[in-house]
């Protein structure tokens, strides 16, 4: 056996994840300690194990469906490669080609197109209290499909950002830490700044910065979000931030000074989002179809965000951060000063200077999704991965 | 060997389906008994593999093309599945993306997008005269493709609904029906009822009526169509149905009353369509480029549905057949009063209590498809079973 | 061993090609005689494999990413159908459904979608001075990802028609007539006419003429290129041209007279395209967003074209070709007389005539791609052969 993947699977032996078989991933607040290290566990040796050329497909036959209600470049690729590793073919429900219009119910259309899939993938992250809810009843929906016979097997959802979480790029940030610093053991003490910054747009989700403080609280890490008042994220998810801090030694502030946040921190995240309080009336007007009150709001937003253009990630602010180096992450495309727009999220000096950085961190996005599936559907993980390694069939024949 | 799968090869061994190699599958009267049987046969055979997580994959690569002129969520997953549990590639041929529009012609078309496919899954059921037509051209171009040495391999084409049969879907329904009553030789005298439901949609294909009256006349049961005045089928359908009924023992008769119908009815199938007439009409005034002609026809078919609205499943209707617990059948999705809209095909209540099965019914659409492909492409079908069997490949590896 | 793989594995085995591994395709003209050499044979190896049922699927996960700026069936097909065979599954990179129009640059895109990706196949024809420079942005970029380990693989480039060349297509061709001549051995002093024919749209790419004046002129042939005066071509293009004539001992030359080049012609290719400095103009027209001017562009060289309708494939025409029966080429969808367009590239007894090679020219295209594929991926392309060739796994199992 080789020494790396045994390491893995020793790790992995150590961990309590049974809770995982057959079930999905929704919030990361919602895993135990032992099953987001068996994420990132599972994540690592899948990734050893390709680049050392060895298959991974465990499934000779089956689909993953990808359901994107939101645009979407590099988690659809992330989710595709992801299925693709282990042998799952991607079929996308794209919702204008179906008849879904056409009066289906949820609990329907979701038994629909999974008689053969072992995964369903969805992204839906625009309206706050929908996204969430509505992947827990294709959840509801497919796993009476299957106690009812329909399905031969219950498909696991992946959440692929939803209102309240982005946990597939959280998970793949958190990583990218990890690697970075040398270890779990490494992040004690480290400081994080989630922060806001400036965007010339608008109505981005808030996915991000909770799903950030929601997870990285759980190291022992000092997490400061950010952000100019009136930012505010939801309120359940600081407490969930608080709580996980309170357990772990670390600590979760909050300010609305983003050089304070930047202050010594050892890692930035700062990004663009919307208020809370005007995610919820978007949501409201697009649920009367007000489209008056939806421009007005858009107006009153971009208004709102230009106020706050001095929210940005500039070589200064960097400065100030631990020894002038802090990593510098983003979930991409960010928003650079003079590239993609005249005043945005992040200098372009600095935005380049990390740009290899930033690209790693996006890589692990496929893993992640990969080690989901792999724990929700393998029934032994550590005894597959052995197997797989016994096989040794080729990812690639040379 | 196990003995289930034996049970199914044994069955096959006894029937004579040796036309279907290499054929295709446009309308399920074109194909005999054991041809029909033989279909139902492999589709169990299949499903059951897989339950018992038998790969039965039979290509290592390959495409399936599929070409969708009409919306659709189940049949275009179910396609989707039937490919992916045989080894195909599922690639949609996307009108809007290709350049058919600028004057490929039908037979090119066919040609250029079949090099390396083993099936085209077609659905054009919305001009009457148009889709089986077509789906007959696009056949005739790929045998002479491969004929004249253009193509290595003669894709089957499987029918996924044109303007005379949905064979896919019926057969599927009748699947459901055996399985549900036990087997074929429960059916004998048992009463079928195909009706009119209103909706208030318009426009509806004929394809499903059609295709049950074509099919369930064959199996000795008493099959009534029944609709309002001027929501007549097409007569060549109407005139199989009689003929298969005479040679079965059972009947086919017509009413225009739905009350009759459902009296003392075992399986009723309650759902709207299109008067063939007003089909007609509307595929001139297509062909025509009538825009008000086509806004009109739409009114008028509008108003004459609305003079039927009484024709819709009820409870009490419900009530009137065997034991008033007739099996209820649909193609789903339904117009559902008080849910999908106001007044609809069938009571809320109903169709509810009928969930399970319907989502059953819909579940044998991807292994009916599997089969299709399978006894067109395998030159010896039961011998591949008993094959697949034998080489014990998981389907996914635990 | 197989008499006639061997065959193709002795001709690789003589020749040298090892920089293709880990390369990319982008111009016909940019490879060395041995190496196009090498895609013809692997191409034709792959396909004898294919008709005698023998896997060559080297990959056992892995995606093939298409990009298409342009509409597309064969192409899109046939690239398709080259990943499928060799194992790799197909993501289009669909840019209205991506977040790339919200400021992501060519390098993070590229990076984004390529973490699991083996090859990357890109139409983009539109715009002179882009298609072929966007292409080697990508690869820069991936080149750089995967030398930062952000790519556990670099994926290679396959040009599907870029604004100079169309290399995939005009090998295709090149493979036809080499095939049909019974071997390059055969070509030397045939004459090929390359010409301008009137069509009543505007604004096709001058790829192919530019793809077959750069490749056609490798093999000792005499390349005749004709068009009305001011349907230039790049001078660059014909430089190329001129310079493999020279080497070749064929020859290349120029003339604003159809039935000249048609005259005592082995092979005609008559074919519409834009004028090169319209095609420029575009671009700018374009760049510059100036809906006006592009209307105005259309409506002037619509009426260029116009000038031209006698340039047309005509009975009479080909009566003057070698025998009368010149091999006749085309890309595909010809403009047909009477057919597709009142007035067009060629008269539709011609077109006819030649439909079965026609098609036969088209189905080298997917084998071709999978050639280029497979001698950018394979480091021992000779031994691979051999190793699939005693693996012996069916391509369809029977």
């Amino acid at each position: 056996m080789d020494q790396k993947l045994q390491g893995y699977i020793d790790k992995l032996n150590k961990l309590n994840f049974k809770d995982m078989y057959e079930g999905d991933f929704f919030l990361t607040w919602e895993k135990t300690d032992d099953e987001i290290e068996a994420v990132f566990t599972v994540a690592d040796a899948l990734r050893y194990m390709r680049e050392t050329n060895i298959s991974t497909k465990v499934f000779e036959s089956g689909l993953g469906i990808s359901l994107f209600r939101d645009n979407s470049t590099r988690t659809r690729f992330s989710f595709a490669s992801a299925c693709n590793l282990l042998g799952l073919e991607v079929q996308d429900l794209d919702e204008g080609k179906s008849q879904i219009a056409h009066g289906e119910t949820v609990r329907e259309t979701a038994n629909m197109i999974s008689f053969m899939a072992d995964v369903i993938g969805i992204r839906d992250d625009l309206f706050i209290g929908k996204g969430n809810a509505y992947m827990h009843s294709v959840v509801d929906a497919v796993t009476e499909g299957h106690r009812d016979g329909v399905l031969e097997q219950k498909p696991t959802l992946v959440n692929l950002q939803c209102d309240i979480d982005h946990p597939t790029q959280c998970m793949a940030d958190m990583l990218h830490i990890i690697n970075t610093f040398g270890g779990v053991q490494n992040l004690k003490g480290k400081k994080v700044a989630m922060t806001w910054a400036y965007s010339p747009s608008y109505g981005k989700p808030l996915s991000v910065p909770q799903g950030v403080i929601g997870l990285m609280t759980r190291f022992g890490m000092d997490v400061v979000l950010a952000h100019p008042e009136g930012y505010e994220v939801m309120p359940e998810v600081e407490e969930v931030a608080r709580a996980n801090a309170a357990k772990t030694g670390g600590s979760f502030t909050k300010t609305n000074n983003m050089a304070e946040a930047f202050k010594d921190a050892d890692i930035v995240y700062p990004k663009s989002w919307a208020p809370f309080a005007a995610m919820e009336k978007r949501t409201e007007l697009y649920a009367q179809g007000d489209q008056e009150g939806i421009k007005a709001l858009e107006k009153e937003l971009l208004a709102q965000n230009a106020e706050h253009k001095d929210w940005s990630c500039t070589e200064e602010l960097m400065e100030t951060t631990r020894d002038g180096r802090a990593l510098y992450l983003h979930c991409l495309p960010a928003d650079i000063t003079g590239v993609s727009c005249e005043e945005g999220e992040v200098d372009a000096s600095v935005f380049d200077r990390y740009r290899d950085p930033l690209y790693k961190e996006a890589s692990y996005k496929p893993y992640i999704i990969a080690a989901m599936i792999f724990l929700a559907k393998q029934k032994d993980p550590a005894g597959t991965l052995a197997k797989l390694y016994a096989r040794a069939a080729e990812r690639h024949v040379q």
